[in-house]
């Protein structure tokens, strides 16, 4: 490294990357499926024009902020995001002039908020209805709610039925048992498109995916979309849930020991404001965070500015100005706390990048 | 209101703000302790000058770049954590040359840090001796380390020793059952103290202090300084500890109902990219913020967007497209995450503030 940034900071290996986003385009493609990654992960132009070359069909979006940004890198977007709101609406009835915007919605008064926006706007809005397989968040509760909406969808001027939508966010388990569960939301969705069809509404995208289940989506044979966002850096949330390789996680934190003070212990200066606070589904006491480098020093507690690491397990615990990587619990709300991060490249080479979509929080 | 911010978003109400500074100040003054607000909470310039014009003798900071921000509002900066990197050190001295700044430190190695970049830069900074008095995240261990680190200071060229640094966080009682905790830390300083004037050291300063335990402070007469930084605001943590009234909650994220499709449960649109996901300290099961005008609804779960409400309880729950109010948890990580907030004045006018020191990481 010729470059030496100050700690903390997040340090992405470049070539991990570019093998995660090959390995998913591989799996896509066995299997027929589009890929519409989901950039709330990384919030970069830079990494999403990668996956764009990577085979991407289009980008998800959890805002319209976010949807602005990634309009510089395609001109299909999914907002997987209900819009409630007429002056959202409005903005993203803008954006939809010139690049194909799609929605999400799960309600009557989303569809004539969007409807009400692309007719003032003279374009037309794509949507999707969504509904629920299991992770009771949002999502129309009945197959028989979901064609209602979508007849609506169908008959009303300014908006274009697209399709189907799901998030299988429930689906938490390891790859080798997640064929029951999956197996559920394939009946739904089955059944779903099936009375669609009796009434004549088709679905051109049914869209589902996460990253846990995206390598699982050919149990789902109705889906042909998918959004996995972590794969493109994997954690280790993916990690222990066992999702992928821990040298598929391409993201580490890089901080400092800054205190010994206390027996036992070294604190770094990394906590909440840096790694974030979410604890690891699979495994909750496993503490915020994995140093591969120090396997058996756990991080116990996280203030704002502080980790605290029980080092009482190593066999070398690193020292007072050492710096240390540690992999995030869950990369999405970390990458979302820094203005920048890091890349590698293979030859060793780092270089700032911004994480342009941070902050688009409406 | 004539502005209408797109949601979610964070408003403070500057009549509550006015007062708890108010509140404090009145204090602080019939007890005789300086006030050095920690700068963390708010990020805030103009906060920190509403800070200084109530009468606080300087600023506390977590990083050396919130230091470089607030030093357009103050010259004297605390800056209460260690540095044990040549190249910050260097950025700090910088700083010394046209401030007052102090640091708090542990260790010999922070000290051998801080003085080389302060002689390299002609320069002198002021060390507090941090004691752990009871949180046991920094903070020497015996009143003899804090002694032999007192003389290093006090004979180290480019340093000058300033006094005496604690952090009492482990104290999270209610204010009526916070006597016999503080009592220790009491007894540990006033030991300390007398243990470095029998080897003819001083400490002009006795820093301690935090929200929890700032109105109590008088039970700990060693102290001169006290740094609370989330008195300004309050949250839900210091509600619930009993620290603050409800009606002394200062900020509040304004979201809107985006989701109603499950049943007894309505969505909204801050998740922990907005509301930070820490829990409540008090009442860890309280979920993850408080409504006040559906004290009944329980944020039950946050996803990174979404924060699901549990209005089951509710008389009349919140409409779809409907605005609310929720006082985070812990507000430090929730403004941390704002590019902006909201100020509210007393005649109802709301304008955009940045959050300057937002991202100064390192």
């Amino acid at each position: 490294m010729s470059v030496r940034p100050a700690t903390p900071f997040l340090l992405v290996d470049g070539l991990v990357v570019r093998r995660n986003l090959q390995r998913l385009a591989e799996y896509a493609d066995e299997f027929e499926l589009a890929v519409r990654p989901h950039t709330k992960t990384h919030k970069s132009e830079i990494l999403a024009k990668l996956q764009v070359e990577a085979g991407a069909y289009g980008l998800t979006v959890a805002k319209i902020g976010e949807a602005e940004v990634m309009s510089h890198v395609t001109d299909d977007l999914l907002l997987a995001y209900p819009v409630v709101d007429a002056e959202q609406a409005k903005r993203l009835a803008k954006l939809a002039a010139h690049n194909t915007v799609r929605v999400a919605v799960d309600s009557r008064f989303a569809i004539e908020t969007l409807a009400a926006a692309a007719r003032s706007a003279s374009t037309t809005m794509g949507v999707l209805i969504d509904i629920d397989v299991g992770l009771h968040r949002t999502g129309v509760q009945t197959v028989g709610q979901s064609l209602v909406l979508a007849e609506l969808v169908d008959r009303t001027a300014g908006l274009r039925l697209d399709g189907l939508f799901c998030y299988p966010g429930h689906v938490w388990v390891m790859p080798e048992a997640q064929g029951p569960l999956l197996g559920e939301v394939s009946d739904l969705l089955y059944e779903t498109l099936g009375h669609w069809a009796e009434h004549g509404i088709e679905a051109a995208i049914v869209s589902g995916g996460s990253t846990p289940t995206c390598f699982q989506s050919h149990l789902v044979p109705e889906l042909n979309e998918i959004r996995p966002g972590t794969y493109i850096f994997n954690d280790v949330n993916t990690w222990r849930g066992g999702f992928c390789r821990l040298e598929d996680c391409a993201a580490r934190v890089v901080a400092t020991v800054v205190s010994t003070a206390v027996p036992g212990q070294v604190v770094i200066d990394a906590g909440t404001k840096t790694l974030a606070a979410d604890a690891c589904v699979a495994l909750p006491q496993s503490g915020h965070g994995y140093l591969p480098s120090f396997p058996e020093a756990r991080i116990v507690k996280l203030s704002e500015e502080h980790g605290q690491l029980d080092v009482r397990e190593c066999r070398h615990a690193p020292q007072l100005g050492e710096r240390v990587e540690i992999i995030p619990n869950h990369i999405c709300p970390c990458m979302n706390l820094q203005d920048r991060f890091w890349w590698k490249e293979e030859d060793g080479r780092i270089e700032p990048l911004p994480v342009d979509a941070r902050g688009k929080v409406t």
